[in-house]
């Protein structure tokens, strides 16, 4: 799915919601585990009930590797479910050298599909360049995260700033920089509005609204810009809603109260 | 296995080589294509012909990931062959939220029963110590990496030092820092002398010898300490020394040449 498609997407279902499909055998519904594949059929029950609601999904691939193979084949079932309807990020935050990263480009943009991938920018421009050698994929570099570890080295004082605007100035000079994305945790809103004045244009992943505790109206107030540019993730806080035989109707019921508060922002802003 | 054992190993076997499977399909002998698991025989023939001249074998998982979760499997055969008679390392980069590390570090440590895995830094403190937590495990941070990369970040001023530098004081102060080692690219082999400064007994696991240019002689100059404390890793080196139905004694004759290097290392310093 390329850009465009998911901004209309964003206009016609007034959502800029991405739910993350962490899914986790120890807290999916127990009536689920009977199921040939406990962790597909929970994530199937979940995008059927929230479609309409949500522009994008996101499976993180560490609940998937935790069960070995069998995981990844839920991951790669999920996959299919979703396209090519809907925008798919694989949260898998990876990053290598030069031909290692192609390798896991080619994994999650070709085996898989996805549209977008986290990455990890530690390893600098040619970590990165490669998987933004695929044409109409996203490749989403993790800035400013939502995690408190976040102050151990990314808000760290340099010559030229701090350490995540570098990563944010840096990597906008990158070969195909307009397949950039970028991840910034909701729960450091107060840093957006510096964020914005580095990459105004570019979409952000933001995550920690919710469970973490970040406040859409702040992520809005400093990170919205003319095309919506933000897609706010919610995951435990929409998946997990109820452990019992409702939790899929929960998960919508959870999606719609984000969706409704989304609607209302953009129609205050006239968009 | 525990560091003690593979200190054992280094002393007896008069090595400290680790040999990277970074198996990819598009170079591997053609007539291995039609075994029922071509990248599993490449990876047991390769074993079986250099376990006597290493200590370490260290999968890198963007090479099984690019083949989905058939890919997969065949890097569970691969540790389930390894266990438990050498050390094993997961070169994965991994590294996420708190709850989500923990996830990590279950696929890695526990459903495939590494003794190591590569982590990245740059989400700090509770990315990195949800692996720390596993008794017997280790975990191998991202230091100084042997690509051109490393430029954009790592080698960066800040106030207390250069990045990588400043990663590796505050990751020592992590709790369980005895379970961690890190990754140092033997390209960078003039930063080593700061690096033992900061980490006199960490074990270091350098990449970047052969293919990318770094040199044996030197990185042992500066790197190694009183347990000897490194890992030399080679990968495509070895693995692909040929392409052909010799390839498995070609790659141990390979293997054979850095073990003789590594034992008169050992030899001139009376280890």
């Amino acid at each position: 799915m390329t850009l465009s498609e998911l901004e209309k997407q964003i206009r016609s279902k007034k959502s800029f919601l991405c739910i993350g499909l962490d899914t986790d055998l120890d807290k999916i519904p127990s009536f689920l585990k009977g199921e040939a594949d406990p962790i597909f059929a929970f994530n199937k029950a979940i995008i059927d009930a929230t479609h309409s609601l949500c522009v994008a999904y996101k499976p993180n691939t560490a609940f998937y590797e935790a069960y070995g193979s069998e995981g990844w084949r839920s991951l790669e079932k999920t996959i299919a479910y979703l396209n090519p309807d809907i925008f798919t990020i694989a949260d898998a935050k990876r990053g290598d050298i030069g031909n290692t990263s192609t390798r896991y480009a080619k994994a999650f943009f070709e085996t898989m599909d996805f549209d977008a991938l986290t990455v990890a920018p530690y390893m600098g421009r040619d970590s990165v360049e490669p998987f933004l050698e695929f044409e109409g994929k996203y490749t989403i570099l993790l800035g400013l995260t939502s995690n408190p570890g976040a102050f151990d080295f990314q808000t760290r004082e340099e010559a030229g700033g701090r350490l995540f605007e570098e990563v944010l100035r840096t990597a906008s000079n990158y070969r195909h920089a307009e397949r950039l994305m970028y991840v910034v945790g909701a729960t450091k809103a107060e840093y957006l509005g510096d964020i914005r004045r580095i990459i105004p244009d570019a979409f952000l992943l933001i995550p920690g609204v919710g469970a973490q505790g970040g406040s859409l109206e702040e992520v809005c107030r400093y990170g919205l810009n003319e095309q919506v540019g933000l897609l706010i993730n919610s995951s435990r806080g929409i998946i997990y809603a109820s452990g019992e035989r409702d939790f899929a109707e929960k998960a919508a019921q959870k999606a719609l109260g984000l969706q409704t508060q989304m609607a209302k922002i953009l129609a205050d802003r006239g968009a």
